[in-house]
């Protein structure tokens, strides 16, 4: 079964019984705000902001958005760290990131004492959805770990696998991405994928399929499989593309972003809960699409 | 100004006042047979085939494609060398490759004494045009060099140069992409990057402008330079982008050529004769697309 379309995860969201508190860290941006209050009248969320509170209120005005039904945090010198302490201590089920840098939003994730940390890699998995094909998939990791070891791809592995089932994909595809179909020593990231495969082999990843190396057009078009001679079950049909590193992920998730018409949203895995994750240069557009997809994953 | 569009490269093309002989390795695939009689038609090459002659010939005949007027050169064991040789000799002015592998074309064109070298660095540079933006660009190396040094990143430059040139763009945008705008030691190849700007500036790359590093939505998209508050030349109008390394540029490539409504084309640069180069899963119209832009460039 194909992952849940963004329709779908709209829909779903729709019918929640209670609005989920949603943390937002450096909240004066106004596609931030301007989706919250988009998923606060569809009954998704109560948002919570933090940052600096003048800022916040000047660009809610600006935008004339009311924001008296958001909860805004008493402006402190961390908004990264206030935000994730909301959720640390369950007066907010998601942390949304905001107008703020990777770098400092991850520190106060990664805190040992007040983070959000599971113990396992924490990646960023995109939903992609190309409407030309009505085809979606995630990938990862597409935003944190720079050169994921293969512990750390495994444990990408396991997440990807995990947030597919909860899009109702209970079988998915798992596609170990390169630039070629063949293994080889000149590409030491098709032995990694290679030794993936193994593993998967051996069970260690439960209800998937795992293919790999394979090359995007592999992976994602069925007619590049047969006039390449390739075969097997992910070939043409990945429901998630796990990236040899961070460069070569981000790269081709903007790649497409900015070129195709498509949708999409990002979270991050491997966090004790849901963080709603993109790029500062985001739509409000994305930012619900985030949303959507992030309650589903609660 | 901007590149060539390839509407604009066919009615070059179709201006031209006798046909040039290209000579195809592996000419037994139907892609090939079909764009290279197109192009015939039009008076823009006159082919060539090595490989099966045998196969090719039944290729044809189940195409319906009547290749009277296609020169075939009686089987040999090795069919990229016979066509390399052709260009070599001169009786060919651009070699195309066809069913056959990478490594394989590679080693012919390679070869000390019956190649194509020109002593400079080998990439793969792809012209990209995007139809809902109305947007070209180049792209480098996506198909040759694994892992550039900064002196081959250097000749990849000056070849992107060299080649938005021909296409009519005499001052090109050069992006230096990654996955961010910050030079940082987490990332080396952002300082590579650093480095590469600092040549530019000392006027190494002629008449040419060159940012980075970029990442794909600073590159390609202004409204994500004026989000993230990053100004520059190149920002959102890059006309050629120079990936780290081959895994990451092959990745984007592919992942726009099968998501994006586009339209694009191959060529090798650094050989002593243009290459018109492409996967051997791409399309009718991306070969002829190749061949408008490998014409070019004579």
């Amino acid at each position: 079964m194909p992952l849940k379309s963004f329709e779908e995860l709209y829909a779903t969201a729709d019918k929640l019984s209670s609005p989920v508190p949603v943390a937002a860290a450096g909240g004066a941006d106004s596609t931030v705000i301007q989706a919250l209050e988009l998923a606060r009248r569809r009954g998704w969320v109560k948002p919570i902001l933090t940052g600096d509170l003048q800022a916040i209120r000047e660009r809610a005005d600006s935008l004339d958005v009311d924001i008296s039904q958001f909860q805004l945090i008493e402006e402190e010198p961390d908004s990264a760290r206030i935000a994730v302490k909301e959720v640390k201590e369950g007066r907010a089920q998601l942390l949304m990131k905001g107008q703020i840098s990777t770098p400092y939003l991850m520190q106060a994730i990664l805190d040992k004492e007040h983070g959000l940390r599971s113990g396992k890699t924490i990646g960023q998995i995109v939903l992609m959805e190309i409407a030309k094909d009505q085809r979606s998939f995630l990938m990862t990791d597409t935003g944190v770990t720079i050169d994921p070891s293969v512990k750390q791809k495994t444990e990408l592995v396991e997440s990807v696998v995990e947030v597919a089932q909860k899009l109702s994909c209970p079988n998915p595809r798992i596609a170990l991405m390169s630039a070629t179909e063949k293994v080889t020593a000149a590409l030491p990231d098709t032995q990694v994928a290679d030794e993936i495969v193994q593993l998967a082999n051996q069970g260690e990843f439960g209800e998937c399929i795992v293919q790999g190396p394979l090359s995007f057009d592999l992976a994602y078009a069925v007619d590049a499989g047969v006039k390449k001679g390739i075969d097997g079950d992910v070939t043409g049909a990945a429901d998630a593309m796990i990236f040899p590193n961070l460069l070569a992920a981000n790269l081709t998730v903007k790649g497409i972003m900015y070129t195709a018409a498509c949708q999409f949203g990002g979270i991050l895995c491997g966090t004790s809960s849901p963080v709603v994750f993109m790029s500062r240069a985001d739509s409000v557009e994305t930012r619900l699409n985030s949303l959507a997809y992030a309650l589903h994953l609660l």
